[in-house]
C-alpha cells in the first residue's frame, strides 16, 4: 500500500468499503432472517442431518467401502470396532418401558423402540448432526422433573441400565449421541424458566430451555446471557454447562465456571444434588458444582441452572477487516484490547480459505472486494453508542493508518450485523456442506496458534490426500479461523468423503502438534467419543487417574455416558 | 431537599463538596501513604496483634474468668473445649525434625520449637491477626519448591502427621493457624512470579507472592490482578485461591473460580498435582483445579497459580456519597448498573454506624459535611478518561437531581481517591480498634441484605449487652457494611471485650436468619475454624456429604488443616 494511504482518512475508505459492501447485499437474494443468521445454524443443521444430500450418503461406507443405505449413518459400532459393548449392563425388556412409563406418568413421554418398532421416531436422538456417530437407543426419556429423572437414574443404577444424557443434540465431539443400547435421557421437555431477578440479574432455569429462548428472554429485560453460541436455537442450558461451552462471548464474560452460580443435578443413584443458589458468593465449602460444569453428563444429570448474567449492552458495533499476514491479525489484536478496552466483546479470525469456503457453500459474496489471506471481525459492546463509536473510530483510524489492516468495513444497520456474523458463523455448517469435515478444537498460545494450518495443509498434500479440484482426493481444503482473543483454533479439514486414512494422517499428529506447544486438545468443544483416547495428550497420567477417581465415587457402576469421556486407554 | 435542588446542577454542588473535603483532608494530619491506605492496612493489623493494647488484653480472659499473660491470646484448645486433639496425630520429635530439615536442604527454613525453645518466634505463626485463635504448633516450614513440599507432605502422610497450609495469615475465620500441634508449612518463602504474557495477560506465579507486589507488577505492564482487598499487602495468591477470595474487584471481574487458569498443588500423600495450563479453554475431563479453589487447604496445598489478569484501566474516579435510606442505596445501586454500564468497577455500601467508627477509631473527618444514614463509594475503571467522566456526570446529574442520594464528593486526584476508599476499607480494622468483633460475611438477597444489621442491634439491645456509652456493656455498636454489588453484607458487631454470652446470642441465630432467606453463611471469607459447625445453615445433608467424601479421596488420613472447614458436627 503507498505511503500515501497514510494521509488518507481511514474512515473515508471504511464507508467506501461499506457501500460496495452494501450493494452487494442488495444483490444477494435475501437470505437473512430476522433473526441473526447464526442463530439459525443449527436448525439448517439438523434437516442436512435429516435428509442427507448425494455427497453425503456416498460419505457413509462401510468397512468394505459399500455405500451404506439412503439417510442411514454408520452405527458408531462400526466405525469404531475397538468398542464392546459393556456386557454389565442390562438389556432393556417390556417390564424396564413400562416401569420407565410409569415414572414418567402422563406429564413426561418416551419413545419406546423396545417392545414396538420405532426406527425412525429414535433416529434423531442416536444420530449427531455431523453424521459421523450413530447409536442404537431403543428407548429415549422425556422427564419433566427432576423427581422424574430421579425415579429413572435410581431404577437404572439398580439394575444397571446405562444412560445417555441428552440435551440439544449439537455436540461435535459425539458425546451427546448413545454408542450402543444406552437409555437416551432427553432434557428437551423440563423447558421453564424458574425465575429471574431484574436488579441482580440472576436467571434459575430448567436445564433444557434451549438458549436461544433464554437469551430473547433475557433481551427483552435488558441482559444477555453471557454465552453465545452457533447452535444457540437448539443448544440447551444443561447441555451448555454440562460441556461447559465456550462460544462467543467468552471474551467478555469469561467462563461458565465463573458465571453459572448453582446447578441442581441428579446423580447416577437417583440423589440430588441441590446447589441452585442465586446469589454471587458462596464460599460454603467444596465448590461442587464446579465439577458437574464440563463432566460432559458422567456423573449425574443437570436438571436447572442458575446463572448470572449481565446487563445487555445497547450499543453494538461490527466491523471486519482483510489482513495480509496472521503477525499483522494479531497486531490487530493487540490493538483492539488497547483501544477498544471494555468494550471489546469478540475478536475472531477466519483465514482466507475459511472465507472462500463459506462463500463457495453459501453461493455469497463476501463483505471486501480484494482478497486477503486473513480477516478478522471485531465486534464492541458498549452502554454508550456515541463513546463506542468513538473508541471503534479512534481503533479504524489507527489499523488503518498504520496499515495494521488492508482493508475494512463497519456494519451500519442490524442486517450487515448480521451478514458480518455469518461470515464468521457460516463456516461451520459450509465445512462440512461438500461431504464431511475432520473439525479440531484447540488452545495454542497466541503467537503459534495459526502455524497449525499450513503444516495440516502441507501434511495432507505430502501424504497425497488434498486437492482442491481433483475429486480423486479425499480432502478438499485445510482452513482455519477461531476465537483469536481466547487462544482458541478451529482447525477444519474439509472432506469430499470420509476417509480412513486421512483420520490416521490427522491423529494423533494434531494432537502431537499441540501438546509440544503445552496447548489443549479440546478447548471448549470437550471429549466425548472422539477424544476419549487423547486426554493424555494434554492432561498428565497423575491427572487422569484423579479424573476416574471422580468418576468412580459418583458413578462407580459406570452407567452414565459409557465409553466416552475419560473412559479411554 | 427542596424542589429547587432539581435546578441546580448537580456538578456545581458537587464541586462544592470537594471544596469542603479538601478543606477537611488539609486539616489532618498526612496519614495517607503514597500507596492506597487500605493497601497498608494488614501490616497494621499484623502491629495490632502483636502489640496488643490494654483494651485488648482484658478482653482475653481465661475461663475463670481471669486475664491472660500480656500479649499471649488464649489457645484456641481453651476457647474452643469441645475442640480434642486428633489422638491419631504423631507428637514430633527430634528425627522429624532433623528428616525434614533434609528436605529443605539450604535454601528452605524452618522453626524449630520441638528441641528447643522456639515460643516468641512461633507466635506469628501460630495466632491470627484478630488475636481469637491460637495454636500451638511447634514447628514451621518454610520450603522453597513444590518437591520439598512434595517431601514434605509424604513424610507427613505416612507418619500420620497433621499440618497447616498457610499463606499470609489475614484469614478471619481461624483457617490459616493451628488448633493444636499441627506443623505449619508456609508458603512465604516460595515467592516467585515465574511467567507473565503481555499479549494476553495470564500471569503464573508461586503461591507465595503477596497480593499487592503481584499486582504492582503487573500495573507496571498495563494490567491488574482481578483480585483486591484489604489484606493484599499482606495475603498471598496461594492462600488467595484457597480461600476464593472475593473483595472488591469481583463486581467488575467475577470470581477467581473464573480467573483462575491453573492450579500447582501437592496432594496429602504427597503426589503433584499439576495442572498449571495458561490458556483461557480447556475442556479436557473433570476440571479438578475447581475443587483446590476454595478447598482451604483440606486437600492439598497450593504451590503455584495461573491466573488471567485483565487489562489495567488508565481512568479510575471514586465518588463517595451520602444516603436517606437502604431503599436510595438499592436504587443508586440499579441507577450506576444502568448509567456507568461496563465501566462499574466498585459499588461499596457503609451505613452511617461503620462511618462513625470509621472516623472514631482513625480521628479522621468524613468526606461529607453532613451525617447520613447510609453512604456507598462507586468506583468506575475504564480504558477513555473523557468518556468515563460524561458517564459519570450523567450518572451524578440523575441521582442528585432525582435527590437519590443526598450528598456527594467526587475524588480529584490520587490522594482523594486514596481517602474515600480508606472510608470503606478501614472499617473492618476500627470495628477491632475498641477491643474486639465479631465479623459475619454474608451473602443475602439485596432487598433483604440490610434488615439484618437493625435486627441484630435489636437483638443485642433486647438482651441488655450493647450500649454505646455505658463501658459495662460488652457490646459498643453494630454495623453493616458491604460489597453491595455482590450482594455481600459485612455485618461487625463491635466489642469492648469478648463475651460469650454475645457470641451465644449470635451464633446460630444470625445463620438461622440467613437461611431463612436463602442466603449464605460464608460469602467470601471460608469456614475455617469459625464455622465449622455452621455448613448445615447453607447446604443440604446430601451436599455436605458429598463434600465429605472429596475429603476423604484426597486425605483419607486426614491430616490436612484438621478440625476445621466441613469436619465440624
Amino acid at each position: 500500500m503507498p505511503p500515501l494511504n497514510r494521509c488518507l482518512p481511514a474512515l473515508r475508505r471504511i464507508r467506501l468499503a461499506n457501500a460496495t459492501f452494501e450493494r452487494s447485499i442488495a444483490r444477494q437474494t435475501p437470505r437473512l432472517p430476522a433473526l441473526p443468521a447464526y442463530a439459525l445454524l443449527p436448525q439448517r443443521r439438523w434437516q442436512h442431518a435429516a435428509t442427507a444430500s448425494a455427497s453425503q450418503e456416498t460419505s457413509n461406507e462401510d468397512e468394505a467401502g459399500q455405500p451404506t443405505p439412503s439417510k442411514q449413518i454408520k452405527y458408531t459400532s462400526d466405525s469404531y470396532p475397538d468398542l464392546k459393548r459393556d456386557s454389565r449392563f442390562k438389556q432393556l425388556d417390556e417390564a424396564d418401558v413400562k416401569h420407565f412409563k410409569e415414572i414418567l406418568g402422563s406429564s413426561g413421554s418416551l419413545i419406546d423402540g423396545v417392545t414396538q418398532d420405532a426406527q425412525d421416531d429414535l433416529e434423531g436422538y442416536n444420530a449427531d448432526w455431523m453424521r459421523k456417530y450413530r447409536g442404537q437407543a431403543r428407548l429415549v426419556l422425556k422427564p419433566t422433573t427432576k423427581e422424574q429423572v430421579s425415579g429413572i437414574m435410581k431404577y437404572c443404577n439398580e439394575k444397571m441400565i446405562a444412560v445417555n444424557p441428552q440435551g440439544g443434540n449439537t455436540g461435535l465431539v459425539g458425546g451427546s449421541v448413545p454408542v450402543f443400547d444406552e437409555v437416551v435421557i432427553n432434557l428437551g421437555k423440563m423447558n421453564k424458566i424458574r425465575s429471574f431477578d431484574e436488579v441482580s440479574g440472576v436467571l434459575v432455569a430448567d436445564a433444557g430451555v434451549i438458549l436461544e429462548e433464554a437469551d430473547s428472554y433475557l433481551a427483552e429485560r435488558g441482559y444477555i446471557f453471557p454465552l453465545d453460541l452457533g447452535a444457540k436455537g437448539t443448544c440447551q442450558l444443561g447441555g451448555n454447562v454440562a460441556t461447559n461451552a465456550g462460544g462467543l462471548r467468552f471474551l467478555r464474560y469469561g467462563s461458565l465456571h465463573g458465571n453459572v452460580l448453582g446447578v441442581e443435578a441428579v446423580l447416577p443413584d437417583g440423589r440430588i444434588f441441590n446447589d441452585l443458589f442465586t446469589l454471587p458468593k458462596n464460599n460454603t465449602g467444596f465448590d461442587l458444582k464446579q465439577l458437574f460444569i464440563g463432566a460432559e453428563g458422567t456423573i449425574g444429570i443437570i436438571t436447572g441452572i442458575s446463572v448470572h448474567c449481565p446487563q445487555r449492552s445497547p450499543a453494538v458495533n461490527v466491523a471486519y477487516f482483510g489482513l495480509d499476514s496472521y503477525e499483522k491479525t494479531q497486531q490487530a489484536f493487540r490493538e483492539a484490547k488497547k483501544k477498544l478496552g471494555e468494550i471489546l466483546s469478540a475478536f475472531e479470525m477466519m483465514d482466507g480459505a475459511a472465507q472462500k469456503l463459506y462463500a463457495k457453500a453459501n453461493g455469497a459474496k463476501l463483505p471486501l472486494e480484494g482478497e486477503y489471506p486473513f480477516y478478522c471481525l471485531v465486534e464492541t459492546s458498549g452502554s454508550n453508542g456515541e463513546h463506542d463509536e468513538a473508541k471503534l473510530n479512534d481503533f479504524l483510524e489507527h489499523v488503518m493508518g498504520e496499515e495494521i489492516v488492508a482493508d475494512g468495513v463497519v456494519a451500519q444497520d442490524e442486517t450487515q450485523v448480521q451478514s458480518l456474523w455469518a461470515c464468521r458463523e457460516g463456516i461451520s455448517e459450509s465445512s462440512q456442506h461438500f461431504g464431511g469435515v475432520y473439525k479440531y478444537d484447540l488452545s495454542i498460545p497466541l503467537p503459534e496458534l495459526y502455524d497449525l494450518v499450513p503444516a495440516t495443509r502441507q501434511r495432507m498434500e505430502d501424504e497425497g490426500l488434498l486437492d482442491a479440484e481433483d475429486d480423486a482426493k479425499p480432502v478438499m481444503d485445510v482452513v482455519g479461523y477461531g476465537h483469536m482473543g481466547d487462544q482458541n483454533l478451529h482447525l477444519n479439514v474439509v472432506m469430499r468423503r470420509y476417509d480412513k486414512k486421512v483420520e490416521a494422517a490427522l491423529e494423533p499428529w494434531v494432537y502431537e502438534w499441540v501438546r509440544e506447544r503445552q496447548g489443549s486438545i479440546s478447548a471448549e468443544h470437550g471429549l466425548g467419543l472422539a477424544k476419549r483416547n487423547y486426554v493424555g495428550y494434554s492432561r498428565d497420567e497423575e491427572m487422569i487417574k484423579l479424573m476416574r477417581q471422580i468418576k468412580q465415587l459418583y458413578d462407580p457402576n459406570g452407567i452414565m455416558n459409557p465409553y466416552k469421556y475419560v473412559s479411554g486407554g
